[in-house]
């Protein structure tokens, strides 16, 4: 491909992408085709020419985009939000065009450095403790995914309960984690990967709620230590993904004072609606924690992948992930530059600071804060909504912009909510999650798309209220 | 930032990227500066309003790009290269622009099913064996890098080895895991993380070609299993970083078949060689190997991260891997659709197919071809200069396009070869990297930058030439 006609391609890809973003809205949430059916589109044998762009773009729209479920469509209410900007966009192809490396501080210096000020901005801006701060004893780092990041604090809990000789010996069988049945499944995947298995890993009871309770992980951290295991690391889910319950992170902190535990918050989703002032307490407790993730990549509008991940204790990071092969030493890092490699599972890195640069100058801060402000706003008054239709129940607390509801029992019950969450979805208007809390299905209506407003979340309510006949 | 700033911004940086890859040349290929002087220009406290794009692009200009090292130089001989494409920037651009997160089958349909597709082309193109195709009982996967796609293979080789009772009971304390001192740092680093520890990995005797000796693993097995342990896992590396050396991997296939063990093949750099058909001898033995990985985004010229890896035994991954908690199932995933989370560390991804997809239509599968051929083509030719030059001595095989060279003794020997890197590097007209082989410091020259040519090759070897006096 020559220069000029990438030039004329990629002007060409940014009215495209206009075009798509502007008018995602038009299209259905998701798609109708069937497993098979875009394998059955595509060429079984790979091209042996050359074709034009225009062509490609072509396949996009004919194969590609019709196959798609629409994460940037504003009423897309399932799983949490996996946002997308302008700004970003921008970013992103500034990174592929510069295509730099920043597995170390050598391997491009400006890479390492503005993610170190980006994300003590960001930690600025979200109100985090000093000790996460990258001119401490801590430091932040951005990761691909909240699942990196708790693979990374498993690891350096576990390098820490173990004074390091896990890395030599192997020896995880005596180390136990705790968590609730609300924790992310990264959780359990992490426990998994690192050794550490589930017959070690506690399901901590949780309230009614759905939030941790700490005087039943005190309970099981007690009997594990008389058992002679090593409770070795709790995490405190600030914004659970079923329900958006906040486990009681200040309580479960102490708890992991008393006992040497390493307190990882995960606060993937909500974290971030800190960047609102009066919306901190998202984050209480953060005092005691030893590693907290929130994604940018989700609420605050960055391009995924946009996971940013702080500890307090950088030795036990850096215990644990330190590699140095003689083909990776310079004199950089040997004088103490910071090299992310370390900080991180894979080697290699793209420029990803780029994403959280652009948008908090090219969009701002006063952006995020107005778009939280206007999804938690949207979302009481839809819980206000849903409470005042006798047909629903709203089944978790809804501090933020999650509600769980289910059909009350006198309209239907399980299998009308079962029925309710798949003839939504079948419209093509919405898209909705389903869950199970205390082992009732469960319809998920989760607000957080940059280009979703009010009128959207009206608009599926009225969707949700037309599909459940009238009491 | 409104439709209007992002075409405009967009039109604008494409036209930056051309004129920023079609001059790099001119620029040193590393940077001067010093560790905190980006820090230092940056602001210390996070914006507060908005800033225009020329704003940021002008930051771009003066702080970022000058604190860079230009992997994308066509004179960057260091590390492997992590190569850049028009077509690929169009593919980051164009996955961005669309937002959508190919976790599961059905967020995304298109994405799980393009990726099936063109990794099955490029196992085609490198002649892989059927037993990795995604019709069989393995199938291939994007990962981001070689380090993710190791750690990978060491989860399924342990899942495999213990029947999947170590996802349960955590006891990895018989496993042991065997490669050579040449072996990439992921491959320590993976089993580090996976419990299995230092004490745990023999590190297997290499030959004078640096590559592993057969007969020393099978010895070091049968002394594992002798005291009672579990050998589970075996890597060959085909292309080491240090000196691309290939272990020998039919005879370490017999060993593992013997003992049950699983066999990974790392070809990280030099496995998409075989793209070229008279190169297909890079990835000998394949027949016997569980999994294989090789990076596009190395040699064939896709932006990275773009690492392919393949098993043969899809069961044994996803025992490893899968979670499936209720937020998300579908009927799909039921069925037997492809969640490619379930293949990888992370939940979320990005619809990275794209980047294949564009460069096997847009680039051509002759270009790569050319490309590889030509730099295989000027390394030999480089490595005639240097052994017709007595003051210089090569050290491994090059067999592809890497040659590691030391200064001789008669003209300054080791302290010589450190110095020549360093003096070299200074010049800012090219960068090598430096590694240690048999205990000596040791020059590498890796050609594979995607607008390396033989005149740049010669350029450095000038420049070699003329930091050691004449003897």
């Amino acid at each position: 491909m020559t220069p000029e006609e990438f030039r004329r391609a990629g002007h060409q890809l940014i009215d495209w992408i206009v075009d798509y973003v502007e008018h995602v809205e038009e299209r259905p949430v998701s798609s109708s085709v069937a497993p098979g059916d875009v394998l059955a589109a595509l060429p079984t044998s790979p091209p042996t020419g050359v074709d034009s762009f225009d062509d490609v773009l072509a396949d996009v729209d004919a194969t590609i985009v019709p196959a798609l479920t629409h994460w940037q469509h504003p009423r897309f209410f399932a799983y949490f939000p996996a946002n997308s900007s302008y700004s970003s966009m921008l970013a992103e192809l500034l990174s592929a065009g510069l295509g730099v490396n920043g597995m170390s501080w050598v391997t491009s210096p400006a890479c390492t450095e503005l993610e170190i000020r980006v994300v003590d901005w960001l930690g600025e801006l979200l109100g985090l403790p000093a000790r996460f701060a990258s001119t401490g004893s801590g430091g932040g780092v951005i990761q691909g995914t909240a699942s990196e990041a708790t693979l990374v604090a498993i690891l350096s809990a576990r390098w820490r309960a173990t004074a390091g000789a896990v890395n030599d010996d192997g020896d995880t069988s005596r180390l136990v984690a705790y968590i609730t049945s609300q924790a992310h499944s990264s959780l359990e995947k992490g426990l998994r990967i690192a050794g550490i298995g589930t017959a070690n890993t506690r399901i901590v009871a949780h309230d009614e709620r759905f939030a941790m309770r700490p005087d039943a992980l005190a309970a099981a951290v007690a009997a594990d230590r008389a058992a002679g295991l090593v409770p070795f690391f709790v995490c405190s889910t600030r914004g659970t993904t079923s329900s958006m319950a906040f486990d009681p992170t200040p309580a479960i902190a102490e708890v992991a004072r008393a006992n040497d535990m390493w307190l990882h918050v995960d606060a993937a989703m909500a974290g971030i609606a800190a960047l609102a002032p009066e919306l901190r307490w998202v984050n209480d407790g953060l005092d005691g924690a030893d590693s907290y993730c929130t994604n940018p990549h989700k609420w605050m509008g960055i391009n995924f992948d946009c996971d940013v991940y702080w500890t307090a204790d950088r030795a036990a990071l850096l215990g644990a992930l330190s590699i140095l092969p003689e083909y990776l030493r310079s004199a950089a890092g040997a004088s103490g530059a910071v090299d992310f490699r370390d900080w991180q599972i894979p080697l290699g890195r793209r420029f990803r600071s780029l994403k959280l640069w652009f948008g908090l100058r090219l969009d701002g801060i006063d952006t995020f804060r107005t778009r939280i402000r206007e999804h938690v706003a949207v979302t009481q008054e839809l819980a206000g909504w849903i409470a005042d239709d006798p047909r629903f129940e709203i089944v978790a607390p809804h501090p933020l912009n999650l509600v769980c509801l289910r059909v009350a029992d006198a309209a239907g019950g399980d299998a009308a909510t079962e029925r309710l969450v798949d003839e939504a979805n079948a419209t093509g208007t919405v898209l909705f999650t389903r869950t199970v809390l205390d082992d009732r299905p469960v319809l998920r209506v989760s607000v957080g798309g940059a280009r979703t407003e009010r009128r959207h979340v009206a608009e599926a309510w009225e969707l949700v209220q037309s599909l459940v006949p009238a009491g």
